[in-house]
């Protein structure tokens, strides 16, 4: 038997035998401006799940803890249990999107270190950035969880940026979330990490291979995930 | 000779003889919402001196490191002339006005831990919130005068809040700044401490002692602080 347990922006969650094990399918919904502008983009579900399978294995390969344990179709993974921290957290290497308006500093600046940023996951707040002083107060995560949360976070970004630039690619920034898994209240990697939640510039160009070309009617949002994904066909 | 230095939305700044001294003089003026609401109120200079001069001393008396010197007449003090750190810093105890909002949270909850926030000091870009990585990668400070405003923050908030408890005022929250003293770097308090810029609460009944009064069109605003001032004649 099989439970839908979540209907997400742009992915399904699904109950399996096995209780500590999810079925997620991703969809060809495209949300932007929390839900405000929506779109279907036939192949984008597909192109999602490869793109994020590509980019799980090569996170386990370097010994980070994700929740993903294998692609059984082309839209479907299968990811272990986990309760979601109610945080959503952004890494930044280079200035764009909110941040550039929040700071009034120009997109595509870079920024002197990397930065970590905490956000409340509530839809009906609009998703308020916080401290870890808030985080803490609000019983979001203990102290240790949220120092894990920080150092696994800035590890992925590590990984990422090698991985990316073995494709020309620069990564702008990401947006994950993290969970504890039912089994042993590990933190591990909750989250897909696709075209969708990071910003991704050609190193020479900045072009978008991103889901800003949907945000800002740029270009063909499943052609230029198409484009992305032939692109890092060859990074190991 | 005397120059006007600086004029803010409370008080002016002039030099003085000593290049490492200078001259506040408090203004009548009030303001809020980032300078949208404006009024004067005979008296308001001279009772947020009077109510600044007896929390200086104080702080003085526990050892903490503030730009107070001295105060000379009804509206005017000594202070020493620091550069200011570009950070607003808010300290919380209750939750009350942004925070209500920006957490969904009711007022008046008291909160497991007290909560320190840093805003970047911006009027053009209406003082928007960051954490200590923006602080960082903007250079507002090094990581080291981070963590002493953190520790002063915090240790300003224990003193006044027994200050304030003596009177049976409740201390919800209040905004400061901080300088490098001219001459050696230290970091000091340099801002005002007053009714202006705290939230206080009478501890029972929860009545504004502060300039919510004025923001919230709840009373006189000098009747309120010349109350406040009362409260505090006995505390030492």
């Amino acid at each position: 038997m099989s439970q839908l347990l979540y209907e997400g922006k742009a992915k399904k969650m699904f109950t399996t035998d096995d209780p500590n094990v999810l079925r997620v399918v991703y969809k060809n919904d495209a949300t932007a401006f929390n839900g405000q502008k929506k779109a279907q983009f036939e192949g984008k579900g597909r192109l999602n799940n490869a793109i994020c399978t590509k980019i799980f294995k090569m996170l386990q390969k370097k010994g980070i803890s994700t929740h993903y344990i294998d692609t059984i179709s082309e839209t479907e993974q299968l990811v272990k249990a986990v309760s979601i921290v109610p945080i959503e957290v952004v890494v930044r290497n280079v200035v764009a999107g909110s941040l550039s308006k929040r700071l009034g500093v120009d997109e595509g600046e870079t920024l002197g270190r990397t930065i970590v940023e905490f956000y409340y996951k509530s839809d009906e707040l609009g998703d308020p950035m916080i401290n870890s002083d808030h985080a803490l107060a609000m019983e979001l995560a203990t102290k240790e969880e949220l120092a894990e949360i920080r150092r696994l976070a800035l590890s992925i970004n590590e990984s990422l940026q090698a991985f990316f630039a073995e494709a020309g690619i620069l990564l702008v920034d990401f947006k994950i979330e993290f969970g504890k898994l039912k089994e042993t209240g590990a933190i591990v990697l909750a989250d897909e990490i696709s075209p969708d939640s990071c910003r991704l510039w050609d190193k020479e160009t900045h072009e978008k291979l991103d889901k800003d070309v949907f945000r800002r009617n740029i270009a063909d949002l499943p052609e230029t995930y198409e484009k992305l994904l032939k692109r890092l066909e060859d990074v190991k």
